[in-house]
């Protein structure tokens, strides 16, 4: 591998981050607090051998790479790709795991629209082969957090079609979800989520699955 | 999401190849090549509801980003980072697969050091978990490609440290791996060499998990 690394350009935060830190919007601030949580939340995991899960880098499309002598390969020119799939993956005690984290700052429900149609087919596909499937959702006037069902999200998705909301009411997210607490390590502890949503399909099966 | 994509700018082949192929050199050409084959097998897989398998883009650490009026955000400086986990990582039928793909070049044993030591670390931490995890080895000279066990590949890359060989013998890698045919759909039929893995973990157990 010819790819040469720069000399103590470790960032603070991981790379996956700087796209939205670059944007500098307001909405991108937001989310990479819930992100920078979540990627502690992974790497406390990782430490104590209770799961494997990373986010995913944002995909760049490279344009123009230099190559100055004796030194890293500079992108010159790169753009940002839509990615693919969802954000974050791994396994957890046997389990595939596969979700998006979201933020919103509506205080009674959750708009649909901050999902891409790919994502949604993404999860989809996932479900189909047995994979632990969900959303973060973070109400960030409320400061309340949920593990939402894929399966959940994809039945709203879909009634989309059909006439029905276009977000998704906290009430349901309540009923049908399971609250993520905030503590400090990990900071938040959503595989507690995953642990009742596991149980939750073990008693309720298909619908939840 | 404020993240604007460029129109039009779909790349022939998929944004994660293109840091080996801005590298221009003839082992970053044929790594593109085993890595085309597996993106192509990886959308085969996923088009016949068989697997959900992608390669993780390549990190990249952003230095600066434009933002030219109406138009999508530019990178003009950035820099390749070094991934921390393998490549490649998805769900087949319920399990959680994770793999890294090497060339050589060698005809008679595939070198350790195409291996960094935080690939291994994330191999172990993965088959901790349970997961089905694996390198997929092409010997580009031969024109034969392996599925080799990353239980069989971590024992091979701790005994360095007493005194053990830096490579892996093709016999070795024959005796305890699992050849791979190429094919029209899929081009590379991994999941195949994955099947009798998961057959010989049922068999043999703890040794090749």
């Amino acid at each position: 591998m010819a790819i040469k690394y720069p000399q103590g350009q470790q960032p603070l935060r991981p790379a996956q981050e700087q796209p939205q830190q670059a944007l500098g919007s307001s909405a991108a601030k937001r989310g990479m607090t819930l992100e920078h949580e979540l990627n502690l939340s992974n790497q406390y995991y990782l430490s104590v051998d209770r799961a494997v899960i990373h986010k995913k880098p944002t995909p760049i499309q490279l344009v123009k790479v230099d190559y100055p002598r004796r030194s890293a390969a500079v992108v010159r020119e790169a753009y940002f790709r839509r990615p693919s799939t969802t954000d974050y993956n791994g396994i957890y005690q046997g389990h595939y795991i596969d979700f998006d984290a979201k933020e919103t700052r509506n205080k009674s429900s959750f708009p649909l629209k901050n999902f891409h149609a790919h994502q949604i087919e993404h999860l989809r596909h996932c479900l189909k082969q047995g994979g632990i499937c969900f959303a973060i959702i973070r109400f960030t006037n409320l400061g309340q957090n949920y593990l939402y069902p894929a399966s959940k999200l994809i039945q709203a998705w879909d009634q989309q079609d059909t006439g029905g909301r276009k977000s998704i009411l906290l009430t349901t997210i309540q009923t049908d979800g399971f609250p993520i607490a905030l503590g400090l390590q990990p900071r938040l502890d959503y595989l507690a989520a995953v642990d009742q949503l596991l149980e939750t399909i073990k008693h309720k099966g298909v619908d939840y699955e």
